[in-house]
């Protein structure tokens, strides 16, 4: 289903993450919802990735840690706003490296032809601190992340 | 101190609402965290406003409803993602008429003078959405929330 795409538009505040995937809607939902996949398939393929909380709906918390080559660990956590099968995720988001920098992540699911149309779109506190994610190679990590989980769909999870 | 000001900038995501008050910090953090408080300030004065959920903590939610004078009720919802007493809170909150438009709303108290400099920062999904918040006054509910929270600081709570 080709490749990922990203819409980050000069002096906005948020990045849009496009792409499409041959699997059906609940699938595609179930696996990424699924927190013994979320290593199989989150972050940057350099780095591996560890979830030590995930607890999929309304107030529910989440904390993902990555992990390099050298054993350092960067954590990623948040709260679920919104979890609303099989179309929609709405949480929050911190790299707890930059604290109080944070971010509302909405993962959007369209059923179409056959497969999803995933969206991911985080809004972030200000212009600076997107320019920042995006300097940093974020869209690298979240390309990376979607042809993983094109990869595990593909696997039949 | 003064009245409430407004940073609203054309194209940006966000609205920040800034207010001075004559109280310590640490009493402002408590009275805007109590529950049994919201009712007084939270809100336009032609409006009354009850508290059905308000958890302050990582994870917790909080639910208001605003009645009109015909008893129309209208929601508000959302989770806390951080609560760093006296400084800072961040939490999501959605009007539950315009399902899947949620913001992240950030305070931030900081110490000035003997007295609080009170920032709130909300970042909306997009520019538009932003805009639909402004055009509908959210501002004026704001400016007199802020006007009602002096009232209960200066009752003594």
């Amino acid at each position: 289903m080709g490749d990922t795409e990203f819409v980050i538009e000069p002096g906005r505040q948020d990045i849009v993450m496009i792409r499409g995937f041959d699997a059906p809607r609940d699938v595609v939902f179930q696996v990424v919802t699924d927190p013994e996949l979320v290593p199989r398939w989150w972050g940057p393929r350099f780095l591996t990735t560890r979830v030590d909380r995930m607890e999929v709906r309304p107030g529910g918390r989440w904390r993902y840690v990555n992990v390099d080559s050298r054993g350092r660990e960067y954590f990623f956590s948040g709260v679920y706003h919104a979890v609303v099968a099989p179309e929609r995720i709405v949480r929050t988001w911190e790299f707890e490296g930059t604290p109080g920098e944070v971010a509302l992540e909405t993962v959007t699911l369209e059923a179409v032809d056959g497969g999803t149309r995933y969206v991911a779109q985080s809004v972030h506190p200000s212009v600076e601190a997107r320019d920042a994610i995006v300097r940093a190679d974020g869209p690298r990590g979240g390309r990376e992340s979607m042809d993983r989980l094109a990869e595990v769909l593909a696997a039949g999870s």
